[in-house]
C-alpha cells in the first residue's frame, strides 16, 4: 500500500488536474463559441478524455478518488467483511486533499486564461430538476465504478468512467457535476463551469442522496462475493 | 447463472438508462443550438458513450440486452445443438423489463429537465425509407453482436455496438433507433428523440425484418462453430 | 483460411456498409447544417466508428482490406520468403467484390434518404494538390496497417484505423478517400460525399502512387522478419 | 535495440506526420467553418486520433517520442542506477530528427492546400498566462507518460497521450504546444495552427520549465523502482 502522505497528494494533484480541465476548457469553449451545444461539446469532450488520462496515471497510486462520494463508497463498501478500503479517517485525509485540490485547479485554469486568480462564480444552479439531475448522476457513476470493479475489469475504468461523465454532461439538466470536491472548486471561477457558492449545500446534498440511492442499487443488483478483497479502489 | 428476476432488473435499469441518455441529451442539445448537426452530434455522441458503459455494467449480469431484437436473436441462435442462451418464456420475460425500463428512463429525463413526466411526442415518423433505414439499422447491430461473440471478442462488444450505434445515427435517415424497447420508450416525450404513437408499429415491423435479415446474414457469413456454448449473450 | 466465396462475400458486404456510413452520413449532415466544419465533423465521426466496427466484424472472415490498395499490399508483402496473404488471382477476386459493394453501398444510402438510386455525382475533385493529398492519406493508411501488423497489434488495428481515417479526413484537403473501390462507389450519389466520375482516374492513380510510396518506406523503417506468417491480413 | 539511424528516420516520419496533421486539419477547419470553436474541435480531434495512431505504429521502432522534451526526459531518468533510455549524444540525433521532421510536415501541409510551401507565421502566441499555460501543458505530458510506463500499462499510452493532448487544446489558454520541435514546424505555415517565429523562444523556455516541473512532480508522485529496465521509452 502506497503510503498516505503520497496517496494524498496524488488526489490532491488529480483533483486539481481535472478541476483545471472542466473549467479552462470551459473558459476556451465560451470565448471561441456562441453556440451553447457547441461549447458544452467541447467541454464535455475535454473533460473525458482529461478524467481518463488521469484515472490511468493516478489510480495505481491511489485508487483515483478524485470525488468524496467514491472515496465514502470505498469506504463503505470495504467495512466487512475483513477491513479493505479506506478507513474512515483515511476518507476525511482524501476528502481535504480533493477539495484542496479543486480549489487548486480553478485557480489554475483562472491564470493560465488571465483572469483574476479567484472570482466566486455567480451562475446560479439551484431547482428540484437539477437536484434529481445531480442525484441520478451520481447514483450512476457509483454504480459504474463498482460494477465494474466487481466484475473485475478494473482496466476499463479509466475509459468507463470518461465516457460515463461525457453522457452525464448531456443526459442531466445539471451537466453532471457528481462530485462534491469539484462543485466547491467551481465556485472559485466566475466562468462557464462556474457555480455560485449558494448552490453547494443543494448539490452536496442531492450527491449524498445519489451515493446512498447507488449502495442499495448496488446491493441488488451486484452483491459483492466473498472473495472480493478491494471493495471500490480501483487499481486500474 | 445470474437468477432471472436479477437479470430482469439489471434489463429494465440498463434500458432505463439507455432511453434517459438517449431522451435527456436530445433535450439538453435542442436547448442549446439551434444547428441541426450539431444537436445530432451531441445527442449521438452522448448516445455512444452512455450505450458503451451500461453494456460493460450490465453485460456480466444480464447479457445487457436492453433490446427485444438482441433477445430474439440470443434465443433464436441458442436453440441448438443443444439450448443455450435465453428460453423462450425468458425473452418474454426481458421484453417485459425492456419496455418498461424504456418507459421509466423516459419520465427520468423529462422530470430532469423541468417537463412534464409523460407526454406523448407529436415527432411523424413514417415512410418507406425510415422502415428501410430501420430495417438496415437493426441489421447491422444483431450481425455486429453476433460476429464478435462469434470471433471470441466479447471484450470489445460495449465500444464496438457504442461505435457501431454512434455511426448508424448518421448513416441511416432514421438516426438508428434499431430497437423495439427503446422505440416505445420514446414515444413518452415530446421533445428531440420522441416518435409519435403512430410511427411506432412501422418502426417495429422494420425492425422485425432486419432481425431476420441480420440472421439470414450470419448463417451465410458467420456460420456457428459446434464448440460454442452461448450464442448471442455478451459476456463483456 | 475461410472460402474464398465466403471471404469475397465478407469484401463485398463490409465494403457496401462502409461506403453506406461515408455517403449516409454526408447526406445526413448537409441536410442538417450549413456550417462545412459541422458537416465534416459529423461525417468523419460516423466513419471512424463504422469503419472500426466493421474491421473488427469483418476482420475475422476476410481481412477486412475493403480496398484494392490494401489487397495489393497483402499480395506484394506475401510473396515470399514463402507465400502467404493473396494470391494476384485472390486479388482480382477481392477487388471485384469491393467495387461491387462500394457501388451498392452508395445505393442503399440514396434509397435510405429517399433519393434516386443511382445518380452520379458533379462534385469536380481534380486538381495537383488534391492527388498530392491522396498520395500521402493512402501511404499513411498502409503503412498503419503493415506497421502494427508487423508488431504484433492486430486487436488495435480496428481502432487504429478508424482513429487514422479520423485524422486524414481533416489533415488532407481531399478528405482522403484513400481507397480505389470507395472513390468509384461515390461516383454512384450526387451528394455530400459524392466525386464526378471524371475525378476517379487522378484520384486512384494517386492512390497507386501512394501505395508504392508506402511499400518504399515499409523496407526503410518496418523490414519484415523471416518469423513472419501473414503479411498484412489483419486478423483482429 | 534498433538501429539510430532507423530511430531517427521514424522519429523524423513521424513528427513530421503529427504537424501535417495538427497543419493541416487547421486549414481545413478554418476553410470550412467561422466558428472558432468548431475549428479548434476538428483540430483537436484530429490530432487525438492521429497523435494515438502515430505513437502505436512508431512506439516500438524509436520510442514514438516526436519531442525534445519527451527524449530529455528519457535520457534524465534512464541515467541511474544503470544506463537506459537514451544517450546524451542520441537525445541530440533525436532533436534534430524531430525538428527537421516538423518543418517538412508543415510544408507538405502547405502543399497540400494549395499554398506556398512556406509561409512563416504572423500569429502572435506571446504573454505570461500562455507561457504558464504551455508550461502545464508540458508538465502533464511528461507525468502522463513516465507514470504509465511506471505503472507497466505501457500498452494504453498512444490512447492516453492522444487523450491527454485532445484535452490540453481545451484547458490551456495557448492550446497546448507542449513540444519545442512542433512549435517551431508550426512556424512555418501562417495558417491556423502557425505561430510567429518571434513566439518560439517564450513557448520553448516554457516548455522546458515545465518538464522540470514535471520530474520533480514524478520524484514525489511516481519515484522509480530498482527493477525498471526503461525509464521512459513507450514500447506501445
Amino acid at each position: 500500500m502506497t503510503a498516505l502522505w503520497r496517496r494524498a497528494a496524488a488526489e490532491l494533484t488529480g483533483t486539481a488536474a481535472l478541476v483545471t480541465t472542466v473549467v479552462g476548457s470551459g473558459i476556451m469553449a465560451q470565448r471561441l463559441s456562441s453556440d451553447g451545444a457547441v461549447q458544452l461539446l467541447a467541454n464535455s469532450t475535454a473533460t473525458v478524455f482529461g478524467l481518463a488520462v488521469l484515472i490511468a496515471v493516478f489510480g495505481p497510486i491511489s485508487g483515483a478518488h478524485f470525488n468524496p462520494v467514491v472515496s465514502l463508497a470505498d469506504w463503505w463498501l470495504g467495512r466487512k467483511p475483513q477491513r479493505t478500503g479506506l478507513t474512515f479517517a483515511e476518507v476525511g485525509v482524501y476528502c481535504l486533499a480533493q477539495v484542496t485540490g479543486a480549489i487548486f485547479g480553478a485557480i489554475v485554469a483562472n491564470l493560465m486564461f488571465d483572469l483574476t486568480a479567484v472570482s466566486f462564480s455567480h451562475t446560479t444552479r439551484t431547482g428540484a430538476h437539477l437536484w434529481l439531475a445531480e442525484a441520478v448522476a451520481t447514483t450512476g457513476l457509483v454504480v459504474v465504478i463498482v460494477s465494474l470493479i466487481r466484475h473485475g475489469r478494473t482496466a476499463v475504468i479509466p475509459a468507463a468512467v470518461g465516457a460515463y461523465i461525457g453522457a452525464a454532461y448531456w443526459f442531466t439538466s445539471s451537466t453532471s457535476f457528481a462530485n462534491p470536491a469539484v462543485t466547491i472548486g467551481r465556485a472559485f471561477t466566475d466562468t462557464y463551469a462556474g457555480i455560485s457558492p449558494a448552490g453547494i449545500p443543494g448539490f452536496v446534498a442531492a450527491q449524498g442522496i445519489g451515493l446512498m440511492t447507488a449502495l442499495a442499487l448496488i446491493a441488488v443488483l451486484q452483491p459483492a462475493t466473498h472473495t472480493e478483497s478491494a471493495a471500490t479502489t480501483p487499481r486500474a
